[in-house]
């Protein structure tokens, strides 16, 4: 199953609301789900939006503060009690692995999944990889260390012109390596360029979450160019001096990024608690970067296509 | 502000379902909120529920099972966010006090509320008074040591028959001793005895919380009487040797209780995932003991009346 979504379980801030989750997203690839932060309610969310568990293998805790992971204890609770097999491995600072460690190993025993704790490194360091996604931190700027996760589809297989591989007689066994770029050799030593056999493969697609975080000049560089940015926009101008001391972004400052590094479409939320309407932050952040849409429970992004393609705000 | 109120915040089992929160309640007595367990999304719920945290400053937590106890990382953290001054006491087993203990030491830092632990000892033991409220543990029977709370108002004052204490002019000040049952000695040394002057008091109400646990001697003659009590029925009949092999109690389990320990009223919940629809519960435990109803999320019990009197059904 070809595909790569977004879903948000959560976008709010630390002072919870009855208008929003603390931080939780899904990233879904190819069938796969990777959890981005855990805030309380992930579970819950992950039910009402029919995601299902058993898909589930990996956790990425970008910081800890309790409204990126308090949803942890509850969600592998309730993976170990569905009966899960296989394994969990949490990505996670230090300190997180010691103290999540202990409340698994009090609350959550004498179960078939295994349990695996990364350790994350500050910093710009592949973290995940397999044949066909990249995912890597992001060094981001907070109170306590952070780090945000950038997602990167590796180089997609090209396109087979079917009308040319037939001409020239391709046997099936070799199309992948075809599709991988490899030219083809005759059983009579004639060449025939895969530029001949073959078209451009499908762009791969690059999405990077960035919260929590002030602006820092480190994170551009890493996030240059991608198709899709999550980044906080905690407040607005009105509070420049409270994002300045709790070391996190205005609207405007989140859009300013996504213009500075050519991102393609920026989903700004971890919505401070004050305001009770995010115009005010969408309007502010459009005003320097007019591709940019707020996040919201329950929302699904195919990041495949762009925004305007599938009636997102 | 006189009132005795129970409050429902989930009274589901450990696998969470759309339909019912994981385990949490909040006794009200006089204005002050008393939570009892403390599922994950409790603080949710109290938002949701218009329970002010600055009330609340004990939390009871029954046994160490995370659906009984998840919530209070993100609760405690949320309260200190508010800026809660004074102070909140964690009623919890020795293990339970360690593992959050490391939990607030690390999440939830320089605040001014103090966070305390009082250490529960399986059995049945007053852990709370003041003047007006005794709290005490009632010995259950399950999987991990688990207690119940026993919430018992103490003897209130008597009522003065104004017009007789008019007539033998009893002065202001001596109201109070003699609503607490003396008797007027007049100037000139004539008794009036306080029963002339008295009328009984409003009745003392008490109100007994048992989950999680089976069937099990030592928890009738701790209950004998009480004018409500909630008790855990996970099972219907259909699945009697479950609820045998977990240490959980079916409905009609509950209602046998509440029939030979002369229960007022009884509130059934703690109801296993598997049953979409609790009315199978009910009527089981009607069978045996009809004064009693289902626990639902945001039901408010108004614990001074009977439930004929409050529209519950």
């Amino acid at each position: 199953m070809s595909n790569f979504n977004l879903h948000i379980l959560g976008c709010g801030s630390a002072k919870p609301t009855l208008r929003h989750n603390p931080t939780c997203q899904v990233v879904e690839h190819n069938g796969n789900l990777y959890m981005v932060d855990c805030g309380e309610g992930a579970q819950t969310m992950m039910a009402r939006m029919h995601l299902r568990m058993s898909r589930l293998q990996h956790i990425f805790i970008s910081h800890l503060h309790g409204d990126h992971c308090f949803g942890l204890p509850g969600l592998v609770s309730t993976m170990a009690l569905h009966g899960k097999g296989g394994s969990i491995t949490i990505h996670i600072f230090k300190d997180g692995a010691e103290l999540f460690g202990n409340m698994f190993r009090y609350f959550v025993r004498d179960i078939p999944m295994q349990i695996n704790f990364d350790i994350i490194e500050y910093g710009n360091h592949v973290i995940y990889e397999d044949s066909v996604l990249k995912i890597s931190t992001i060094p981001l700027k907070h109170r306590v260390p952070a780090v945000g996760f950038l997602f990167e589809e590796k180089p997609k297989l090209r396109h087979i012109n079917g009308e040319m591989a037939k001409f020239h007689q391709v046997p099936l066994y070799m199309m992948n390596s075809i599709r991988e770029g490899a030219d083809f050799v005759k059983p009579d030593g004639t060449v025939v360029a895969n530029s001949i056999l073959t078209t451009a493969p499908t762009p791969s697609v690059r999405y990077a979450y960035c919260s929590d975080t002030m602006p820092a000049s480190k994170i551009a560089p890493v996030v240059e160019g991608v198709d899709w940015m999550y980044h906080e926009a905690t407040y607005a101008n009105d509070n420049i001096r409270a994002a300045r001391e709790r070391f996190h972004s205005t609207a405007e400052q989140a859009a300013t990024l996504a213009r500075d590094a050519n991102v393609g479409n920026l989903i700004i939320g971890h919505y401070s608690s004050r305001y009770d309407d995010e115009t005010v932050l969408l309007s502010e952040a459009r005003s320097v970067y007019p591709r940019t849409i707020l996040a919201d429970e329950g929302m699904h992004i195919d990041l495949l296509k762009g925004f305007d393609a599938q009636n997102l705000r």
